[in-house]
């Protein structure tokens, strides 16, 4: 579960909340911010427009997308070098064979089909393709479910201010019940308001959330071919560790650093 | 036929009648939306401009773009698949030659020409660099009639502006009568909607759609290629599969495995 | 000459001028949109600030720029593969020497200087580099005048806005006549529309009309090149037609055989 | 410490706070320009939606981030152009591994590493290809916090905006009091003066200031690439030099020579 | 001198004056757009952003950048080809020694250089990595000389902006005295038109005449480069003048044909 998403946007939604309840008219004021017609125009329209701009397959992921959002989780990347030094020093002892079993109990299918590739003995070429493609398919598709959240923060706002535009020419036309106008233009801005509430508090930062779990998990995907293809070329489990531990940022490596030495110290 | 893509636009529409019938005048407030010289200026502007800005034959293209977004189909690459398998296992029992005969029959032209390319036995490089100019010519072409769509949908709501600010001058010119105002105000609105409501109503996401769909048959394309490439270089079905599944989303390979075993258990 | 143009600068002319005039003052009213100051500040300040900008060399290129939108005309694609594989046909027989004569003869530049530094036996790979280079280059300096059209289109609204803001400031300055305010907001807001005016309907068409038809010649020239480097190769005169015939989209593919079943018709 | 961050962020802060007590109620009036609920929605909102948009390890190095802007320093390139050199001079007479005890001495942790990897004589491909893997996942890192800035940049004016609508929908309520329609009006526009605020006084120019500092480190490093190869590859220590100079630009090349000439005239 | 440059900035504050003074008030209506606190958080504010944003070193160059732009001037081209010519004779006469004395006496540092490694007996691979390196960071610290004009466009009008925000909110706290309004609003736009000409006037246009050079100044040593690898190879002065007037736009390689003839008649 990602608490920092679910926080932040309890916080995001309170505050704006807050703000809604702080006029002269305190909470009422709050709820006089809802407005039917004005829902519909500015969540309706996005939702319809979404649907007209992106295939069907894509705006069924919706649900999917949330998911990843708010109950994505980073990956283990110091706990995955650990597993594939490890794989190295097997592989090095007992032969490319001796993964075989090891491959079959792993959670990760990108890392359970390299290791297979590997055992089943494909050319080194061929694997490295193979896992590139492979790599290069899944950051589009991943890029794909964020391109879904940046057109609904970029049709959001416009359907906003559709409606508003709607809203001042129907104010404008009935100008002679000077009364009226206040109403009339919070009205027509509030369409406005939840344009920007769609974009700014929903789609805008859930797409980059999205984009840097892909990020890590392309760069996680990256170091075990970068792994496998070591541990392939028979390469001491020493280098295998040290080019791995590159792809750490320096707080991981520390870390890193300290489990092998509590491990050792445990021996 | 795009389902979505109907759907999509109609409740966009919908919506917004709705939205302008929803005044305190009802459905003759909504009619009041309705002005010639506003529809002119806007809508005949960005045809004009588009016109002077895009060469005659892609601006010709406009009936084929909609046709796309409305009645284009997402290609069946599950099926592809087991096309370029059945034809990898055709070429190793019986040689590439047999191929020919199945090639004709093949509704899509690429992949006709593709696979004629090999029959022929011309070289492999050759018959990539073609099949890759071929691809990259195509992509381009797409992507000149998305631009189409893009220019109309940045063109539109400058003519709006354009039109809203001819339309304070004329107001703010005429003054002296304040009854006046906001009609006047109201129609020089008008034509920002009209800019709004092409842009991002038509323009934006049916050229969203339609890049959506040149990805689609870009990919596609590029598994043809890497298929027939795999078949002429005499590779085994086994492997030509696992190259292929890899351009495949999760859930086609899901289907691709069930309709393989279920064709196996009905064998 | 690109009728299109003309017909789409028209449109967009006649339809503003027509707005112009649709106010409650009719002609007259059109006539109030122009006021010399605004017409100086903004046009004389975006000339300026291009000055200021631009290279003066690239500013002077203003008349080739417009002739080009006007007059430029959209390369004979089709007539082109045709001269290419009649020359591979003829170097075929008669060696490429034979080519130098017809060389001579052509129009365009390019191609002149393409074969005649195959008829001078320069290796193929030099060839391809000067090209190249040559190609490069022309994208480049053409680029240059759609960016000078791009620069315009991008400072002429900042100069109606600079133009509005002095407007606004004035008027707000003599407030204490409130029946000037109409009028002076009005001249104030006519800046913007001469900015807006000068971007959307002159400089942003125009820059991408010249893109596009600097696309077509480049990829005509890519053509060339692909030709003339096949024809060096001594490739049979039907390979070099199927390289050539990529480049062009699919309707002129269809006319490309029409004419060649046409003129066999008629041998 | 960098003074010019210190400075140029004072003159800022300086210069606003006298903006508003410039106006007719004095300091009086700088002191109306705090508004808890104001700053709540916007400074509260970007931090909520900074949570919810960025992953949590990033938002937490916030602190990391602050203190490079206004503690970071421009490395010392002219002086590790002449370390490299005397590396290169010392390996040339005492052989490669006569460097240990020098780099064990270093500051720098890569280039103690990148020297270590060349004593224990590894291969220069894959020293290369280690050190170019870590510059750019060094970038990569340093690339995402100067997202987090801009994220905060983007998000900080979009709750700006939100709050102001928010504003404007209540005071627009409650227009029969025309005399609270001014300070309704006021607060309303105070988010939209916070967002700014943060996203150009704070949130932009610091990221700006890291991007550079990170250019600053990356050329650093690939220096020190350059350095160690040529060194591995016991080029000359003048051809070393000449190499390295390169990456100076013209006034440090000055100073070096200027350095270089007063050592030798010292000696 | 660059005249244009001249010429342009002065017309743009010729006519913003003009219109300054074209308002009720006349000269005296020019005067009142001088406001010393606007100046200073406009002028001042972006200054202080700048020296936060931007490494001091860079900041420093603000006197070379406008004397780039001001007194710059664009490269001989044409001379360039010839003198590069005329050493691809001599080298061919006399040997590559001979350029030694020619290159100590030429004005640019980069073409003397690039000769001197040349009779060095460089390798020509090492020669032209050293070059390119060069270029490229030339390149590169030109492109943050231009940054430096950039991120003073994007903070102007930012700031203006700011001020403006703080100019309404102190006008709408004291809106009770309604003949105060006018000159609020008139104070508070100020600081938007100061942000808006700082950006469009001085900092947008010259930094990208800045660009321009930037580019003149890449290709010219590109074709340096060329030239002197040619010369290194020793190949024939007729095609190294072939490869280089590839690097002149078409009226440039006029002029460089007529004064072939011209000198080739005066002998």
């Amino acid at each position: 579960m990602d608490l920092a998403s679910f926080i932040g946007f309890s916080v995001c939604l309170i505050l704006v909340l807050g703000g809604m309840s702080s006029g002269p008219n305190g909470v009422a004021g709050a709820l006089s911010f809802w407005d039917v017609p004005s829902v519909l125009i500015t969540g309706g329209g996005t939702l319809g427009v979404l649907l007209l701009g992106v295939p069907l397959e894509r705006f069924l992921k919706f649900p999917t997308v949330f998911r990843k959002v708010f109950f994505g989780s980073s990956p283990d990347m110091v706990g995955l070098v650990q597993t594939m030094v490890s794989f190295a020093e097997k592989a090095r002892r007992e032969g490319l064979l001796a993964l075989e079993e090891d491959a079959s109990q792993l959670d990760d299918e990108f890392l359970r089909k390299s290791i297979q590739l590997v055992v089943d003995g494909t050319d080194p070429e061929l694997v490295k393709a193979i896992l590139d493609t492979e790599i290069g398919l899944l950051e589009d598709r991943h890029g794909q479910n964020k391109k879904l959240l940046d057109t609904m923060a970029e049709m959001a706002p416009a359907f906003g201010m559709l409606g508003t535009l709607v809203g001042l020419v129907q104010m404008l036309q009935n100008l002679n019940d000077p009364s009226s106008l206040g109403p009339g233009m919070a009205v027509a801005i509030i369409t406005s308001f939840y344009g920007s509430f769609i974009a700014n508090v929903i789609a805008l930062p859930m797409g980059k959330k999205l984009a840097a779990r892909t990020g890590q998990e392309v760069l996680c995907r990256e170091l075990m071919v970068e792994g496998v293809l070591s541990i392939q070329a028979g390469e001491n489990p020493r280098i295998v560790e040290e080019k791995l531990k590159v792809f750490l940022p320096p707080f991981q490596r520390k870390r890193l650093e300290e489990e092998k030495s509590a491990s050792k110290g445990g021996e």
